[in-house]
């Protein structure tokens, strides 16, 4: 049991490694993308965030469209966070590379609030969506905090 | 009918405006975003264009999975061209907000020449793929060409 779990680890940890080295010619080539792709999440999720927080007028559709985008990017960044990537210009912690398993949970659980916000703003209540872009907020801030250099 | 056109056009260059101002708290947001949105398309494009020009193994399934993505990013870019965001750090040319049209028909053309390419990678033959990913990449070069500064 402890045999598979191992293996099952270091399985996920080759497959969440793998991706960036072969797509990326360069290591600041992988950390200016997932830059780029946090940074166009960060401002569609930033939209509906503004709305939950009664600073942009509230705009179902525009809510929906917004969560949406955001939702497809939140899964772009994580492939970008292969072996070499820890240097040069970027604010990623070693223990991005040194605790992998929970690098990953902050990420799928930050992927997993954002698809529940997609879904609060198909039902356009805005009580339901300020809950959810709540929860996705935290989401951000936990990897921030443990995964971020200030 | 010279009216309607002019009438037209204004309402274009209105829309294709607006949005800027109304999503972006500073300038500089809006220039970040955009560049984010070429860095992440440019990247999902290039992995196809690498199958295209033979430098990376040919992969059917991530072909279309890279021209999907890129097809998504390449409408995101434009809303972030409003006033005001000409200046600063940017490679965007004056053209762009006096030739307006212009630039919007080479930002379509760009985004036509895309779906075409998603709909090549979708039939798998890789001869296809050659074509649509070499107009693909003449539409962002005619753009940067009139456009980008070097």
């Amino acid at each position: 049991m402890k045999k598979l779990s191992a293996l099952v680890l270091s399985i996920a940890a080759i497959s969440w490694g793998t991706p960036a080295v072969a797509q990326f010619a360069k290591p600041e080539d992988a950390i200016k993308y997932r830059q780029a792709a946090f940074t166009v999440m960060g401002a569609h999720f930033g939209r509906v965030a503004g709305m939950a927080a009664g600073r942009i007028p509230f705009d179902a559709k525009a809510a929906a469209d917004n969560a949406a985008i955001a939702e497809s990017l939140s899964k772009l960044p994580w492939a970008a966070f292969g072996e070499g990537t820890d240097k040069g210009d970027t604010k990623a912690k070693p223990e991005i590379w040194t605790e992998q398993a929970k690098f990953k949970d902050a990420a799928e659980k930050m992927q997993a609030e954002l698809s529940k916000l997609v879904a609060a703003t198909k039902t356009g209540n805005l009580d339901a969506i300020k809950t959810a872009a709540g929860a996705t907020g935290a989401s951000c801030k936990a990897c921030h905090d443990s995964f971020r250099s200030k």
